[in-house]
């Protein structure tokens, strides 16, 4: 895993020795060495360049705080801010090489960053890569910084930026739902509670419940946000600041919060801020709750499409691609099937970021990284599946509309309307009857001479069925 | 298990038949047939008395709000009203027997109180039990109800009142551990990160961070329970109203909070809200968090206190048992061992409680009942944990001073307060040669000549290395 | 918490003072404390006899290898002895009164044994129950013990004791699903593959299934108990086997298998043994795969029996109770709800279980008393759901034999069976222009002259469509 | 997502209509509409090379069975078979190219082998990539077969693959541990129950415990394995062998064991075995069981080298780079925390696998692409771990002997041993008085004349502390 690298290299050094490093390389010695010892995933932490960009960021920010300062000069932090400016542009991205599941509580990630900051800082002055003393990875890039409070802060950077993306997402596919519930806001259907016909309702009203669910959603997702915009930057290695000067974490909050349009606030007890997980419990916490609902609402599309002849024939979803291999003309749900699993991957990630979470010691949690992972990947799948599910699934669903009313008039469920007419006793009997017997409700009451057909009609009529609210009230209040 | 019923009975009749019921039940058919139907875990729902006042305090809003709509008469709501006032103040508890894990959405909890509340009603007015057409379970006690909206808002407010309760718990531990943090301000410790020796603090910030957790943790508890206020009160089966008089949810939702001081508000879509599962999954993730952050105070707790003389020692857990039934006068943290221990039963409940929730299928959620019982669980077993804890452990905790300020003496982490001072990669050097050699930091910087003594003294002062916003500030700004 | 014992009292002393125990318990000072110190479920061990009654079999085996290694006196072993086996016929076990959420790694269990044990043996020996220098808990009836091995080897024989009577309420469910396969061999319904209609199958098939799965559940559970009769008894603290007898293990292995008829061994490595969770989490494991089986077939089940009118329809599962409060005549899956419920809370414990497991640190596992109890309520909660849904349920299950056998005739899935006799892409044709013009595919075949009706007959006959390897075969090689 | 291909194309053709394919892509239609419906990770199956080697075996051995029953001419045969020979030796991996999370229940991974297989073969047989009418990839290459029986054997046997370098790489970390037991058999040390400590043992057995742990969860997962080589080949769609030679099952299993090395087997029942996700499950029960373990080992090592002056500084893990980019000379142990988070993601993944599994419905589980995707990951990363642990931490441990030696000496837990001799109270009362004091138990039991200095050597001797079975036998029977 160490084998000597191929080509030109230059010599760096660091606590166990000298290596050489690739002479192209913006990253240095300690990222190499990272590189060795984490070959986990194969996939490096450029896969998610909100990451990358937000660290840039913070060390954009860490230096023109240190320049305020007077601790770094002028030159040095222009150098800095230019090469942290292409990197946000995104350029470098494929210098952050790292992976994703490495060891060190980020410490490794932050180590590439000053490095490929450091580097191309150096080329901006006329310097060669690796040439240090000219400008340090760790006594200018880094400098009033530590990992610990750096990398968590870039860390909430990312989640907030793909967690934008996701709120624009959710509302995509809440569009499309409420939109289909004006479509169907006539079409009388069968509710169905525990998988038996209940009463009636409008396939309208069923599209807008899901629209509902996510607006609420998106709602709990905006509030867990407002959590990861509390940073530690500052803190340094423990939370109690040391070699950070004292005015340091208000300045690097402000000129970040400038710099990202995100509005980042310091957070009240460093310490405490270093070490604790919650926003990201939280958050994991609320990307779960939205993937439950997803994955239910999937569920229910799902069941509502199950046939096209053997099953409930609801709804169509939109043919997407052939459903078999052997079975001709077969065509599946494979829009919600994929978002179904999405949410099955975000609840995994949830325990992932439980335990992770959980296990942190003392003054810090070692194994942020796993936490930034699975949240990151949980926050860009949850978007794809809105989108997906949105664009080539929800907008293309039509209603079997006469099935749907066939099913109506002739349900047992129709009975429950009966209830607070002719008691709840004598209801179960009318529906127990028209089960055995095959009869309709409506024919039973009527042969029975329960209620008269006018008054029967006016009960069982749709308007009062599904939005009983209207007219039904100004019966009673008659 | 549908043995014939000893002792004197009385006949009722459901829709599968006539049933022998004990005479002396207030219970009647429906909850004798859930009985045999769900011998599941043995624990009757009276185990949780939230949840049964809950259920009478929802009759009682229903048959007031039916009063005021003329829909039910005087004597009955009398009845009503004294029944549920009843079990309110804590009588007929014993007749909730239904199993806390039952099939049927809650229709069988929902049944059990309306079947209670008549019978009692129906004695209040001179009858017998069981004579029904004087008061009937359904058609009077259920009036304008559901299962559905019932069980739900019932639910909801337990879950709200053990809510309260824990928060007051989770404050109590709070001050236990802010105490503390006042107690211990001055005694200077090392920090660590990923479990090696970082730079210094004092124990008091140590604590104080565990302080500001619960603090955080009560503002989301707090949130989440704003969520349960919302009910589906007046959804009837599946949102839509259907029975129930237009006028009637915001009665009934206000009556409701009038008779239990909580400000419970009608949800806006009720046929989303019936189904909806949305704030069970966030308390639960919320409760989750909690559990992840206690657990991760007690094995903090456990590890400073690992000892007495081959670990790290710094603090001392108050003696509360003998730990051993081998080992004399061993002593273990039993008191964070039983709080880690509730915490992942918590977490566990919290799968529990995804998977039931991402079961639902259109209009309702079948599993709710195990959703209640998971939630009710975390709450109560939270709430023993916090005050076990804050009681039993927190507030007896001592600190080894004396030992504390001899690690962070002969600490290499000094070397990190000398960064500013001396450069990274000098320093460096420094805490090497001290691994190497066994010597002190301070030593071998005044060897090398690297600092004068009265430079180093005052960087490695413990005000400026445990708080060095003060004079640290200072001294950068002269 | 500690508030004075009412009533007559005994006076005990332990490493923290004297306390007071009430005259009549036979637990003592110990077990006093461990109430007091863990307020957690209120739920004492003896909710779990499987637990007490192992507690008593490890005592009994412990002192009668003590009295073949001459290391207890004859009256003492027989006091011992007789105390033991009264226990282990079901007496004493409310004095087992601690929580079953305890922290001390199952030491406070222990001693509730020791005392109780040690208690009852006084009294046959003629002592007043605390007159501990005759014969001591400690001492005596925990000589050459700790809680670290009889702890873990008590939990071991009651997880045992529990899977075997689930297995058998497995094998009960099993013979349920085979019978209904059985009368359900003739009856042709139609497959479905992601809820759409696939091709044609039997009813009994679909059961048998059931069945099968079944019994390779209960292959797999007889494995994971294989593991848990693996025991660490000799190894004392911490495996190293300090203070008891090289020759006891065996001897008390030997005891132990000859009380409970259950074949234990005697680890290869204790040190291993004593810290290793490894046996319980596999058992947890597969507890969690029979709780996804289980609970997928119930989903099975209720979706099959959806209806009556407005769902599939396929069987009718038998009523068991009124399925709502408000809507007459409903009949709701509430056996299979149940089940499910179940199994959420099973899938949940294994988190909890694989939490605790993941905690222990070093020599021992603090948490088992988590696991222990997770086990136990899924083993005994596993078994209550396999009993229910066989009784209940499937055997009163019943076919809408014309219903199903209307489907298959209509439906589009037979073009598959199609394929190897026209082609892929024009059976594919055949399917799209039967969905579109409602019309069959048996029409379309002959209309479009594609096959003459006899070999179109002969493909579509039951026999061929769901059982293929009869007659096809024949036909193929002819 | 669906824009017009650039560069030259071919035209396909589906039941959704024409479309346009790249001129150069082995995959057809049906995968390009697969890769633009399920644009969720970015990562393609080919990132999974067992599995794609595992298709083309599957695909290979159907085709050789229809040869063998007659059903596939020789040439088609020979061209298929040359096709899935050199995706064997790795080339075209690079058109597998649907998302590794992708609805159809895995029909775009088949129908994606099946467009391979074809265009590669129509070219070894000379035709051009995509005409069809000569090779087509559903009548020919996909002859016999279905995705859910092609799938779920391929997804079996990628399995296999990789759970047999998993254990290969987990016999590498047991050598590792095994050899630091040894080297450390002779290390005297205390043991620790509940971070307390305990009673001394040697580092040897402590090291040894982990080797073992490892032993036997290689024998967990081979077992878990030889469930995965019970195949569904032969059952097409739903299990009932529909379209398939009766013949065909055995033979194709035959072919695909020779092929692959493998002993396979067909299940008893096709159709249980078609929608079964039992064997994947325990799979998933044993990763997570070996995933707790591993963390629970690396916790270990993280514990036992606190330090390096302020904890329990026991061992020394090797440096493998710097730890800090603020503490100079701080090393962290990067590698445990690589492999707890790595744990941390695989019982996450399990998570994942159980709702994936859970939620499978009637004949067929829609979701297992999750599932293969979970599973592999785990397999993968697990091994990872196992060797990145094994190489770059476990074989460079060093021990801190003197400390140890010096911790024991001065220990509290020596009370243990002189249980059996001076009885649990006085020995508790020794322990506390040393605890109070300072003194060591040696010293106060002289002063006190409880035992003579040769008798106390003697119980005190290293070889009776950590291994008494030998000279602690002889002195009891003596």
């Amino acid at each position: 895993m160490s084998a000597s690298v191929p080509g030109p290299t230059r010599s760096e050094h660091d606590l166990l020795g000298d290596r050489d490093v690739p002479a192209a390389a913006y990253y240095g010695v300690h990222t190499l060495r990272a590189v060795e010892n984490f070959p986990i995933t194969g996939t490096p932490i450029s896969a998610y360049p909100d990451l990358v960009t937000a660290l840039a960021a913070v060390k954009q920010a860490a230096a023109l705080a240190n320049r305020d300062l007077g601790l770094l000069d002028g030159p040095k932090v222009d150098a800095i801010v230019g090469a942290c400016e292409e990197i946000r542009a995104g350029r470098w991205h494929d210098q952050f090489v790292v992976d994703v599941i490495q060891g060190g509580a980020g410490t490794s990630t932050n180590m590439n960053a000053n490095e490929v900051v450091a580097n191309r800082a150096l080329e901006l002055l006329g310097h060669d890569k690796g040439d240090y003393k000219h400008l340090h990875p760790l006594e200018d890039v880094n400098a009033g910084q530590s990992t610990n409070d750096v990398y968590p802060t870039a860390v909430r950077l990312a989640l907030q930026l793909a967690a934008v993306r996701l709120l624009e997402a959710m509302e995509v596919l809440r569009e499309a739902f409420a939109a289909k519930a004006l479509e169907f806001a006539d079409v009388l259907k069968m509710g169905r509670t525990q998988l038996q016909d209940a009463v009636p309702m409008t396939l309208g009203q069923e599209f807008a419940a899901y629209a509902v669910m996510l607006d609420e959603d998106r709602a709990r997702l905006a509030e867990a946000c407002a959590l990861l915009r509390e940073i530690n930057l500052g803190g340094t290695a423990i939370g109690t600041g040391l070699n950070a000067h004292p005015a340091y974490p208000e300045l690097a909050c402000r000129h970040l919060g400038s710099l990202t349009g995100i509005p980042v606030t310091v957070a009240g007890d460093l310490v405490e801020a270093t070490q604790d997980m919650g926003a990201f419990v939280q958050l994991s916490g609320v990307l779960k709750r939205i993937a439950v609902k997803l994955s239910k609402t999937c569920n229910d599309l799902r069941l509502l499409s199950c046939g096209p002849r053997a099953g409930l024939a609801e709804i169509n979803l939109p043919p997407v691609q052939a459903g078999s291999s052997i079975m001709p003309g077969k065509v599946n749900p494979v829009i919600p099937e994929v978002v179904n699993q999405i949410a099955f991957e975000v609840i995994g990630n949830d325990v992932t970021v439980t335990f992770a979470a959980e296990g942190g010691q003392l003054q810090l949690n070692a194994f942020e990284p796993v936490i930034a992972h699975s949240l990151l990947k949980s926050l860009t799948h949850l978007r794809a599946g809105c989108l997906t599910l949105a664009e080539r699934c929800v907008t293309g669903i039509t209603a079997n509309r006469e099935h749907l009313a066939h099913l109506v008039a002739r349900s047992i469920g129709l009975a429950t309307a009966l209830n607070p007419h002719i008691g709840y006793e004598q209801a179960t009997a009318v529906a127990q009857e028209a089960l055995t017997t095959g009869a309709s409700v409506h024919d039973l009451v009527l042969a029975k001479g329960l209620l008269t057909q006018e008054r029967l009609q006016e009960i069982l009529h749709p308007d009062n069925l599904a939005r009983p609210h209207g007219r039904a009230a100004a019966a009673v209040d008659a």
